[in-house]
């Protein structure tokens, strides 16, 4: 099956299974804009529990804060967002539609990819089995001329970006001859900046009223704190501060589902070190977070780091952690030496003084800083990709199952009783009872055995407890395994023990063991 | 101690220990908007554990969600919000400054009420032992005229609020002389409504750039997913949907610290139930919402019903479960019977219908809705305000503790060295990190043991763990218990049962077991 086509089965499956609905979705939803259901919601918490528990309560120099979404505006200004965080736009005047300038360039980009693709699907039909198709691609004209025309143009478009520099970018715009789409003209306005930030007006008073922002992002909240929790929470360097949160980012083009959206949430980390020591904890971070992802048991081989090579102009070293999604290696994780930019800005800024003060060498100085920064439904959504599995079975049928890290699916066990009379509903429920309180447990009564079965597959109940007549008699059932449909005979006394040994959060960690 | 005084204690003690921090400090704050510090943050997230399990963990019939901040902006003329939520602002036109006009009736119906108190302390300090107060209030001509303006101004007020009528709210002002606190003069303009959402724009386009809102509450969030919920989840009536997250109101004046934010937090399950059934479901939660705060054990007296006898035109039964504040009894939960307005307005503005297909009566209908709502700072701040206590010691000092429900403090369990040496620091390290996995459990080493002990009995730390030499040869520990300052010495193998009974929500919902 192609990697499109399943990642159009996944975004289905989510709204089909009580995973993410489309916001507003009685009203034809909003655009880049998700909610998640009742099963979505509860992969979304383990997930974040597995981080929060990982980071704050296994680390004794790390403490969390859970900053407002609501700043002072200026805080924007200290951080770079309010001069530098756009994206360049230009209008077409027939259509009075807008676009990414960058966007166009690039599809622009894509079209002479397509092109040389086209030359060497054909070659490759005419030629069969003959066809050397590294031979065609190094001597073909066509393929050779739309070549250099790509590069040509992907060299010109990194560099005006660099600035950016909006008018080299309309010149490209025109030189390549691009259309707009659908009026089909070249009639384009000049290139100008657009800031990403929602605004809105704090305080009613005309006079008092003030534009502040919605966060871009949460790190700020964690630095503007950061005197704060050192003091309050009598820490010394080096230490960590987490947060999750909601962040905002008004996107011309949203993608891929719950990849890219205007509301989203992060997990960040940002540890404060020694100035000097900051690569050391660069290279612990980006080790330790790796070793995070990977103990879920999502296969190590969908990891891997992509080290930046432009720098931010805040950073002096930058990676993400990079899973293998459906449309390919994407962003996870990203872990990145701050340096004392961001401090030292709120010192200039704020006209506090931003400083830590060092007992042991008597002096104050501005600490270094490593972040590491999680998407939460980004990671959400590369569970959702690995775990979403189509399974010829045996006996001819097949089979949707949610193959998740059995830590995080939303409901843990699911108690079955065989029909739904004879007493067997009773004892489901008191089952059900006794083990609600240590992980989500449901009971499901109704339609066969393996309807009910399949229904708990899609939603990848890792446990399903079948209550049958024997059970009423010996205070037996019978267990099946998810993933390997194997099922075993238990007594129910042991039911919270093996289970419970596999879907907590708590084991997992003791388990995997990270530091 | 002033009851106002304890209140101020307390916020400063939110600030000094890392529970409370104004938000962007170091940029002089934000007003009405605050930030949840290390020890905060974990206080809340305890709060909101023990409410999602109770709820959603332990009733087969209940899930959750979490629905986007952003909703499509028709939602808030279905629920009425765009319209009618409002509050009548003024502006006086020599200081420029802008008040709440039903605000300004209110103070003035207090300076009435000031009045009569001077007058009956002023006799109450002449006559001494003598004096009859219940008859000094019913004959004394100052007090009796006063209470005529006080009752006369209350009852203009109260019919000029009900429309509300504009001009009859302004004509009070005048009619009452009400001066501007600033200018001194009664130039005032017109009474007119300003709407208490926040707006902000979506979209790049200039013409398809939509304006939308903040949600001013979470409930809408669970209304339009009903339909999503209810078919994928495949629920039954009655059923509830859960929801904790964040909501904004651009209040004019804010107050009492953490009590009335403009960013705050909500803690919302709407229950879905036949028509009829509603009261009785409501006169369930009612019991049952009281029973889980109960369960925290700050004292049943300190607890409330004030059931509405003005309804709001979607409810017909709602009470208000009520705590004990320093600043007398206020609402931390509300219990709303809100019949099926919500649910119809959606089916009216979205053109969908919004109904449930009951299998047994083989009809569609619109469930009724009993609405369950905790302002989760609210609740925070009951919970600070209750466990502050300022106590004498036997031996003539003194100590602030945080007599917190253990269940919701942020540091269960402090490992003390005795002296930071001697193979002390190792042995503490050891323990905490076996304790650790299973809560959350900190080292301190620096300073003298009383000094950490009153440290941590400032942030709430139910258990201080002391290792000395004789837990080297031995293999126990000092155990101390923060309410009573009792020690004991216990084996470090019996910590883990000791202190997790004790602090593990789930043993809490166990013991208090509401259902």
């Amino acid at each position: 099956m192609a990697q499109e086509d399943v990642f159009k089965k996944i975004v289905s499956h989510c709204k089909e299974y009580g995973f993410v609905f489309p916001s507003s979705d009685i009203y034809d939803g909003l655009a880049a804009v998700y909610d998640y259901g009742q099963n979505g919601v509860e992969l979304k918490n383990n997930i974040k529990q597995y981080w929060w528990q990982s980071m704050v309560l296994l680390h004794n120099n790390i403490v969390g804060i859970d900053a407002s979404i609501f700043m002072h505006p200026t805080v924007w200004k200290a951080s770079g967002h309010v001069d530098a965080f756009n994206d360049p736009l230009i209008d077409n005047r027939d259509s009075k539609k807008r676009y990414r300038a960058d966007n166009l360039i690039e599809d622009q980009i894509g079209k002479y990819e397509e092109k040389i693709e086209k030359e060497v699907a054909k070659a490759a039909k005419k030629f069969g089995d003959a066809f050397d198709e590294t031979k065609f691609r190094e001597t073909n004209p066509r393929v050779l001329e739309n070549q250099k025309k790509r590069d040509d143009l992907h060299a010109r478009y990194t560099e005006a970006m660099q600035g950016p520099d909006l008018e080299a970018l309309k010149q490209i715009i025109l030189d390549e001859g691009i259309v707009d789409p659908i009026s089909g003209t070249t009639n384009w306005t000049d290139v100008r900046q657009f800031n990403l930030m929602f605004s809105t007006e704090m305080g009613a008073s005309a006079e008092a009223a003030s534009k502040i922002y919605l966060r871009p992002e949460t790190a700020q909240g964690i630095f503007v704190n950061f005197l704060n929790v050192q003091k309050t929470g009598r820490m010394k360097l080096p230490f960590g501060i987490c947060q999750i949160g909601k962040a905002f980012r008004n996107e011309i083009v949203a993608r891929q589902f719950v990849f890219r959206m205007r509301e989203f949430e992060q997990m960040e980390m940002q540890f404060f070190c020694q100035p000097g020591t900051e690569m050391k904890w660069f290279e612990y971070w980006k080790k330790h977070r790796l070793a995070w992802h990977e103990g879920l048991g999502m296969g190590d081989e969908n990891y891997r780091y992509h080290d930046h090579e432009k720098l931010a102009h805040y950073a002096n070293a930058a990676t993400d952690i990079e899973f293998h999604m459906p449309f390919g290696f994407k962003e996870v994780e990203g872990i990145h030496s701050r340096t004392d930019f961001d401090l030292s800005q709120h010192e200039k800024f704020s006209g506090r003084q931003v400083k830590y003060f060092d007992p042991e060498r008597n002096e104050n100085y501005t600490p270094y800083v490593v972040e590491t920064s999680i998407g939460v439904d980004r990671m959400f959504l590369s569970v959702m990709c690995h775990s979403y599995t189509e399974e010829a079975l045996e006996n001819g049928s097949s089979r949707v199952v949610l193959k998740l890290p059995e830590p995080l699916a939303p409901v843990k066990c699911a108690v079955l009783p065989l029909v739904n009379k004879d007493g067997l509903p009773e004892k489901a429920q008191e089952i059900v009872n006794n083990l609600k309180f240590h992980f989500n447990t449901h009971m499901e009564a109704k339609d066969s055995i393996g309807k009910r079965y399949r229904r708990q597959d899609a939603i990848g109940t890792p446990f399903c407890v079948t209550v049958d007549g024997d059970t009423l008699k010996d205070n037996t059932v019978t267990l099946r395994y998810r993933d390997s449909m194997k099922q075993e005979r238990v007594p129910v006394e042991k039911l919270r023990e093996i289970i419970e040994d596999r879907v907590s959060i708590t084991a997992l960690l003791k388990k995997i063991d990270i530091d």
